[in-house]
C-alpha cells in the first residue's frame, strides 16, 4: 500500500536532487519517480501553501505544529512563537509544506495512494533581529496567506514588531516530491470489476464573511 | 501577529486538557481560549482528515513527513514505511492533524490569524505484528482515505500484508486546538476604513476522474 511515504528516505533506490540539495536525508531513496529536481518546483510548491508544519525536538521528542510561512527569495520566514522552543534548544528544525490533490483509488486495497505535492526544508533556524528584515519577513507572511493584504490593513507599530519573533530558514536543503496521475495496479488487477480512478481533491476559498463588527459601507477587498 | 502558534506551549498562561491528557506539552498554553476538551473533539478532527504530518528524529534532527492513516478507537494507524526510522531510533514520534477553515483578515496586520482545527498525538509508536491487527489496521488508513472502499478493492495477499509496516500509536496523550470565529482587533482599529472578516477555506472533492485503463462499462463506486 502506498497511500504515504512521499520524502521517505528509509528505503533503497532513488536518486538524488540535484537543483535543490545533495545531502542524504533530502534525497527521494523511495518512488523515486516522485522527485522533482528543480528550484522552481519547491518555489511553487511553497507559494502555494498557506501552513506549513514545523518539526521541532523538544525535551527530546519531535513536536510538529502548523503555522504560517512566508517565502522572500530562497529564505523562508516562519512566525516566531512556534518555533521558540526551538531557537531555545539551538537545534535543526525541519518545515514542510503538503498539498493533497488527489484519492487514487487503485484495485487492489495494496496500491491505494494520494496525489500530493509537497516539500521538506531542514535547516538551522534564524532569530530574526534587523528591523528591515523583520517587517519584511512578517510582510512575506501576510502576503502568502492573503495576497496585497499587507498594504490594505494597518501596519505594524514598533510595539507590536518588538512583541512579534521572526524566525528565518534557508531553502538550502530542500526536496520536493509530487505524485499525479492514474494508479498504478499490478498486471492481473486490470482485468477485475473495480472502479479504478482517482478523486481529485481541491481547495476552494468560499465568498468572504464580514466581521460582525464591520463599520457599514466597507465592501471586501484584500 | 496570530497567523501561526495553535499548540504552542512556550508561552506562559494557559490550561490542562482535562478530557485528553495533563502532561505538559499538550497543555495549550498560549490562547488558551483555543482549547477544546474533549475526547470528541480529538475524533472529530482526525476523522475529517486525509493526511496527517508525523514527526521523527532522525540523526538528532525533525523530521515532518505527510503520510495517510486511520483511526480505530483510541488507536490511529499509519503506513509504516514513513514510520521506520523513528521505530529504528526507538524514540517517540508526534502526528499531527491540521484542518485550514478561513483566512482571518483583521484590520491590523498583527492581528492577522486562520481559523483551523488541529489535533497534535504524542506517544511511543508500536510495530503492529499481530496479522488480524495490522489488517484492521490497513483498513482503518484505507477507509480514512475513502469510507466503503476497503471492500470494494481486492483484498491483501498474505504476500502483500507481509510487505507493508503498520504502526499503532495510541492517543493517550493528544491535544486539540480549534479557532473559529471573526477577527479580534484592538479596540481603537475598529474605526479604521479597513475590511476585515474572514475568506472559508474549504477542501472539496471533484468529479471521479477515471483511470485510463479502466475496463468498460464500469461505473464510479467506492
Amino acid at each position: 500500500m502506498t497511500t504515504s511515504a512521499p520524502h521517505d528516505a528509509t528505503s533503497p533506490g532513488g536518486q538524488a536532487l540535484s537543483g535543490l540539495s545533495g545531502t542524504e536525508r533530502t534525497r527521494v531513496r523511495r518512488l523515486s519517480e516522485r522527485g522533482a529536481t528543480d528550484r522552481q518546483a519547491l518555489y511553487e510548491v511553497l507559494d502555494a501553501g498557506r501552513i506549513c508544519h514545523l518539526g521541532v525536538i523538544v525535551d527530546g521528542s519531535p513536536r510538529v505544529l502548523p503555522t504560517g510561512y512566508g517565502r522572500d527569495g530562497d529564505t523562508l520566514y516562519l512566525h516566531g512563537s512556534t518555533g521558540a522552543a526551538s531557537l531555545r534548544a539551538g537545534g535543526e528544525i525541519c518545515v514542510t509544506v503538503t498539498h493533497l490533490d488527489g484519492l487514487v483509488l487503485a484495485r487492489s486495497v495494496f496500491h491505494h495512494s494520494m496525489n500530493y505535492r509537497s516539500a521538506v526544508i531542514y535547516g538551522q533556524p534564524r532569530l530574526v533581529t534587523d528591523p528591515e528584515e523583520k517587517l519584511s519577513g512578517l510582510r512575506a507572511v501576510v502576503e502568502n496567506l492573503v495576497p496585497g493584504r499587507w498594504d490594505a490593513a494597518r501596519q505594524p507599530t514598533r510595539k507590536e514588531l518588538a512583541a512579534t519573533a521572526v524566525i528565518a530558514l534557508s531553502l538550502e536543503e530542500a526536496s520536493v516530491k509530487i505524485r499525479q496521475g492514474p494508479p498504478s495496479d499490478d498486471d492481473e488487477d486490470y482485468e477485475l470489476d473495480v472502479w479504478a480512478g482517482v478523486l481529485p481533491v481541491r481547495e476552494v476559498l468560499g465568498d468572504p464573511v464580514p466581521d460582525p463588527l464591520l463599520r457599514p459601507g466597507i465592501g471586501y477587498s484584500k
